[in-house]
This record gives structure tokens, C-alpha cells and sequence, in this order.
């Protein structure tokens, strides 16, 4: 069986390190797709070529829009080393290069031993007791990304999720894939991503152009629900950050992000 | 005048795309040089063959311990835009490479409005009133790195750089270079990197192999001191993550950064 994710984000290999790919209209966010979802396919390209099996550290530099249709991958393998491994995509449509993707391989333990943690998980009622969308139902954000997740916020706190900014420039989340596939490193890289850009909390709006995204993958996630939070402190002239967390059931910290990205208009 | 900072970090073009330069020993930290210092050195080349004059994110691989002697430098230009260009820069001794740096650059306002400021510098007396190393005298952490800055600390903080681990997996210091050089972009890439591994203030000792390193440069740093604050919030099986702020005279964010680590041993 095959999920909608996976079909979404599939890469043919064409020759030794050329990749296509068809970038699917069922992730944009705006005028171009989201910045998560095509590095998850640049990502799949890097994978087919490295020893070690599970991405810790990804970096995508966001060269221009990229739309739905068809896109060629080149990969570069940077290095194969016995612990790490480390490779690079370059995507590009009608011969322009959009996104240069680095990634670093090796192989998390199964269930990581939290030795410190100075915080957890964002404090949220289980699902049942949230509100959100449903598959097929738009969700209050309003771009078709959206509908590739389910969301669950508690009721009190609003937020662009439901179509109500809640005021400040946070926000927190149960989210998975609305296809029902259960998460995976690959996928994290996509849900570092999900939320909707926190700084629309405080009255902005519009596209929000990403310069680079960082994820570190830290533990494998457990199947289930995940934990989003994600927070902006510091705008100033016209860039910000946006970090986020993602945790999953079992109260591992499974993904931790920071984009830089340009304020509206 | 030449500054010693200046001189470390000299990269010679050989032919397009091409460089070397001779690591300095000064910039050792226990078997490796300090990856700061190499992305600088990396940086300086990328930045010779981009349009725009700052780097906003650069984000390093470290793929092998650099050594101090002579280094190759072979840059890409990834895109030449209109707003923003982007490169590339490979750092290899003896034929093998042990740096994979990319880096976005655009061009930063001479002081950008802050309009939105969730947190601010870290509460510090003033440098006068702190305990720390002078120029020639060695730090309290006993690596030749620690040499090039100038740190002061409050002398009820204890802590790495005045010798004594102070219990927490965060530190706060006033520094900047010890040469005299006052901040600016390039120099904070270094800088982010300069505080001891906060890690060992909680006990844990020996070489911590940074695997990726992303700085964000927010903002054209004042003359003078420079706040930075670092932080270790979770420590999961072999990773962990070190964040760190600098912030300038004027109260300025200048440089955000983040980097995933292995645990000692």
C-alpha cells in the first residue's frame, strides 16, 4: 500500500546521481510549494546515494519558488565516512536551480536515552479534547497544504489553524499526516514545516518567503500523534527566525528546526 | 594596520574558484581547530566570488578534523540573484575534505529596526565589573582558542571560562577578539563558536565533535563588546544541540546560532 506522502514525494532515479521528480499542487502554500515538502524530496534523492540510513541534520538555501510539476535533482555525494555520511541536492525547474539542499547520514539508537532535558513537550489536552480539521475539510489557514495534515489545538487557544490569529507569535499543535502514514525522520522534515507561519499570529500576512531552513532529526518517532510548537522572538528590519519542536507520544523530542525567512511584502 | 584575526583567516585565490590558506594554530581546541574559525576562513572564500557583501546563514558540515597548516578552497557559485546569492565552499587537507560550507548573502540594513523582541541581551555587569583572561594570560579553559577572545564574566557565574564548571549547561560572557579587532559579520561566525562546549559546566569533559553548525547574521555588530549567551537544552543518546545569541552594544541581536554535536567519549 502506498500513502499519498510517500507517491507526493517519490524521486526517479534517471542515471548515477540524477534524479526527477513531480512536484504535487497538493503542497502549496501560497504562490509556491512548502519549503518542508521539497526538501523532503531533494532529501529522498540524497538518501538513494549514502551508507547510513537516517538524516540528523538537514539544510535547504531557498534559491527561488518552486511550483508544482516536473523537477530535476542533482546529487553530490560530499562524503561516506564510517559514522557520518554527508551529501547535497541541487533542485531545479525549467533550468534554474530553486533549492540547494546539504544533508548529514548516520544511524540514531532506537529510543535514545534523555540524559538532560531542560523542557518537554508543548502542554496540550490529548486530541480528542482539541479542535481542528478532518480530511477533505479545508482547514481555517486556508492553503492546500493544510489539508495534508490533521491538526489539533485546544479549543482556547485559536490561532491561524482555525482562522483566528491568537496575538502572539507561537503556536502549538498535535499534528500527523492526514493520509494516516505514521511519522518518520523523512517525514519530520515536512512537519518541522506544517505549521502555519507563526508570525501571521500577530496581524501579519502574506506570503513569507523562507531563505534557509535548518532540521535536526533527533529520534526516531514513535507511530501516533506528534507535538508541534513553534515560536518567533525577534524580528528585526526585515528578517526573523522561526524555531520549531516536534515530539512525539512517548515524550521524545524528535525534531528541532530553525528557519530564517524575510517579513512580508 | 593588519589585525591577527585578519591574517589567520587570509584565504589566496589561485585560480577562480580556487584557494588556500595556512590554518593557524593559534585556533586549536583540544585535537581540532575550532569550526568557527574554518567556517570563517571558508566564508571569506565564498564571499569573494558572491555579488552581495553579507552572509545572513552560513551553515558548516564538519566532515574530518581541520589541523592548522595549509587548507584547499574550492567554491561554487550556487546563484547569483537579485536579493540574495548563494555559495559554496569545500575545505580539504591533504586531498581529503573536512568542511562542507554553504552560505546565503544578501545585503543587511546598517541597523535594522527591531519589531518584534521576545528576549534581549543576557543580564551582565558592565565588562569593568566582570572577572576573566587578558591578552597573553591564558583562559581558564586552557585551550589556545580560548587565547584569541577576550571573556568577561560575572565573578559569581564561575563557569568554563574562568575554570570552574559552574553546574548549568548555559553561560553568558561579554567577548570580543582579543587582537583589538572590533565585530563584524565574519568575525561573528567565530564568535558564536567562542564560548567554551557548555556542556562541560555540567561535568562532562574532552573533545565535543560539532557535526553541523548553522549561523544566522542578523544585523551589522557595533564597535566593541559583544553579549553572548549559549545554552544546551537537550541532551538525547549521542546529540545535542548548543544555541547560541550574540548581541551588540546597542542592545542589538547580531547573530543567532545553532549547533548539533556528539557527546564526548
Amino acid at each position: 500500500m502506498s500513502y499519498q506522502f510517500d507517491d507526493d514525494t517519490r524521486v526517479r532515479e534517471i542515471e548515477t546521481g540524477r534524479f526527477t521528480a513531480e512536484l504535487s499542487s497538493r503542497w502549496l502554500v501560497g504562490p509556491a510549494l512548502s519549503g518542508g515538502y521539497t526538501m523532503v524530496v531533494a532529501l529522498r534523492a540524497v538518501a538513494a546515494s549514502l551508507p547510513h540510513p537516517d538524516p540528523l541534520s538537514v539544510t535547504g538555501h531557498f534559491l527561488g519558488p518552486l511550483a508544482p510539476g516536473p523537477a530535476d535533482i542533482v546529487t553530490q555525494v560530499v562524503k561516506r565516512g564510517r559514522t557520518v555520511s554527508s551529501g547535497q541536492a541541487s533542485v531545479s525547474q525549467d533550468g534554474r536551480e530553486r533549492l540547494r539542499l546539504v544533508s548529514l547520514f548516520g544511524e540514531l539508537a532506537d529510543d535514545p536515552t534523555p540524559l538532560l532535558m531542560d523542557g518537554g513537550p508543548p502542554d496540550l489536552p490529548r486530541p480528542e479534547d482539541c479542535v481542528g480539521n478532518e480530511p477533505g475539510v479545508r482547514n481555517g489557514f486556508g492553503v492546500p497544504m493544510g489539508d495534508e495534515f490533521l491538526y489539533r489545538v485546544p479549543p482556547e487557544d485559536g490561532g491561524m489553524i482555525v482562522g483566528r490569529p491568537s496575538g502572539e507569535a507561537s503556536a502549538r499543535a498535535w499534528v500527523r499526516l492526514a493520509d494516516g502514514r505514521d511519522p518518520d525522520l523523512l517525514a519530520l522534515v515536512a512537519i518541522v514545516d506544517a505549521l502555519p507561519p507563526v508570525i501571521w499570529e500577530i496581524g501579519v500576512s502574506g506570503w513569507v518567503p523562507t531563505l534557509e531552513l535548518t532540521a535536526h532529526l533527533r529520534a526516531h518517532p514513535a507511530p501516533g500523534w506528534l507535538r508541534a510548537v513553534a515560536r518567533t522572538r525577534f524580528v528585526q528590519g526585515t528578517l526573523f527566525e522561526e524555531d520549531a519542536e516536534v515530539w512525539d507520544e512517548r515524550g521524545r523530542l524528535v525534531a528541532q528546526s530553525r528557519q530564517l525567512a524575510l517579513t512580508p511584502g
